[in-house]
């Protein structure tokens, strides 16, 4: 298997941001050796030098040809060079695992976390392969393990998103401006919309014309999609906190079955990628600043609701740069590849 | 109707805590001269003097006939001082407003918030009246007004709670340890369970063996008793945010009635004690950071749930220190003498 890992040829565009960064580390911490490893970025870090391994990585300028001979291409620079690019990657024979939001609904695109639906994944050709929303990865995993044990019928979800999921430059406004307010200043937002230093901000992505953001709708189709349940009801509330990293969500989930906190917490410790943590009486559940850095998705506080016996709530944390982004990409090539 | 504001005698115990503090504050604020106010505190801060107005005030000891001749008693000292004491006030003649937790689920003790069920107050004899949680006042004022015009028939509400809720060395902890993570230095969490800084913790209060956090059951309880509607089904799920001041909170309200955002939102401005702030798309709802000093609930981002036309989010911010402690505790003492 492990000669798998150091047969192919990846690409990162985007590579000098938070989730291109984290992807790269992931390859190191996972102990990758490919054949070759392109880094692209936006023209003021082409040029740059980026060391993996005891070599030192050039960053190029996207151009024409310039995917030739990759195996992996992973995007994670916005929509706009997804939807430009991405295409070109797969027609060069790459598969395009694409971080951004543009083709995660397109009928026609695999939008995959591998523990819930990387069945979708074998004998493909190379394509586009969307990679989810950060708040939607961490909220499936475990969704869909309650799914096909017990059936789902509604998802209620409120966020807690720490400022990582904004990027490189929101999470040094939250130290800068917090470093500013303890000597007494006040900076202006940039990165946020109003303040972030003590305040939280119910406002992630744009306002649709329903009332919901960007990001909330992105959270309700894209679970819907993943799990494979058009019709299971799901409403999102995202609200930014002033943490650096991992996102916590509180969740109402309604089963369809009577069943007891022991099946459930049963069900989800046998899981791949969940960790249950949680024994509230001795202060242990999962907390943000905990979780960073880790890899599987957490869950704790699991209990039943007082008044509708069929309802759960629970606590959901997960790392939104690895979990939620970079490693749920490396972990769909890692299935298309068969790594181990 | 101010004469009746200056002819009244006020005690204050807690008067050096954070609740203790702002009731006095407000008192000033609102432009009240008592013809005495005495003020109580712990060993610790007995003999210390506070400003108010040009006068320097006290701060005593409790002791037997301490309450003698007054009219108006605020406890703000937890529990077990308000279980000892607040008896003792009203036996002397005196109305008990308590913000501890210790008489609020006594079914022969009125638990009011006045916008919402002030009438109960009306011919009273002086005793102990119950000031109720602060993330559950700012929830009543709205959900009544829902309530009194659509029925409500089910409330799901996650909070996103400041410290100032655990008192001022809480909110000195966030302060203290913040300037210590950006020097580089992680001190060990005192106030809190775990590090607030940068930070979210999903525990306020204590475990029940339901699960729920005693938190959590105040506002399950305080609403349903408040509201006057024991059936009403009301799941909540709290949440410790690095916030200096103010509670926000996520709700998902299911009404009995069929309506259109306009009717919900011109029900909601033409409510007293409710300011609706709510052009999303302009980034206009209500934050911790603005809504910290002010008396109001704020209430914005009110749209309707996609899958269920029956349930209605919005998010609900107001200072936990005023309307959710220590201005409630007035506004009750002023319907009690009828001061405008």
């Amino acid at each position: 298997m492990s000669s798998k890992k150091n047969n192919l040829k990846f690409a990162i565009v985007g590579a000098t941001g938070m989730v291109g960064t984290a992807f790269l580390n992931l390859l190191q911490e996972r102990d990758y050796h490919p054949i070759e490893i392109r880094l692209f970025a936006s023209d003021a870090s082409a040029g740059k030098k980026i060391p993996y391994g005891d070599q030192l990585l050039p960053v190029q300028k996207l151009s024409e040809g310039c995917f030739d001979g990759l195996d992996i291409v992973f995007f994670s620079s916005g929509d706009d060079i997804s939807k430009e690019w991405a295409p070109k990657a797969a027609k060069a024979g790459a598969f395009a695992i694409d971080n951004s939001a543009a083709f995660r609904m397109d009928p026609g695109t695999h939008l995959v976390v591998p523990e819930v639906n990387g069945d979708l994944l074998k004998g493909l050709k190379p394509q586009i392969i969307a990679n989810p929303n950060c708040s939607t990865i961490q909220l499936v995993v475990v969704m869909d393990i309650l799914q096909r044990n017990f059936g789902v019928n509604t998802i209620k979800v409120s966020s807690y998103q720490a400022v990582s999921g904004a990027g490189l430059a929101a999470q040094e406004e939250l130290l800068s401006h917090t470093k500013a307010f303890m000597h007494g200043e006040t900076l202006p937002a940039k990165e946020f919309v109003h303040p972030i230093v003590f305040n939280c901000i119910p406002h992630i992505g744009s306002f649709a014309d329903n009332g919901f953001t960007s990001e909330e709708n992105k959270i309700m189709q894209e679970t819907r999609k993943i799990l494979r349940l058009p019709k299971v009801r799901v409403s999102a509330f995202t609200v930014r906190v002033p943490v650096m990293n991992s996102h916590a969500e509180t969740v109402w989930v309604t089963l369809d079955k009577n069943v007891s906190r022991d099946q459930i917490t049963s069900v989800l410790k046998s899981a791949v990628g969940i960790v249950v943590q949680d024994d509230p009486k001795k202060s242990d559940y999962p907390m943000q600043n905990e979780v960073s850095g880790k890899d599987p998705v957490y869950v704790g506080r699991i209990h039943q609701d007082m008044d509708d016996p069929m309802t759960w709530l629970m606590w959901i944390v997960s790392d939104n740069i690895k979990k939620g982004a970079a490693l749920n990409g490396l972990q769909i090539a890692e299935q298309i590849f068969d790594i181990n």
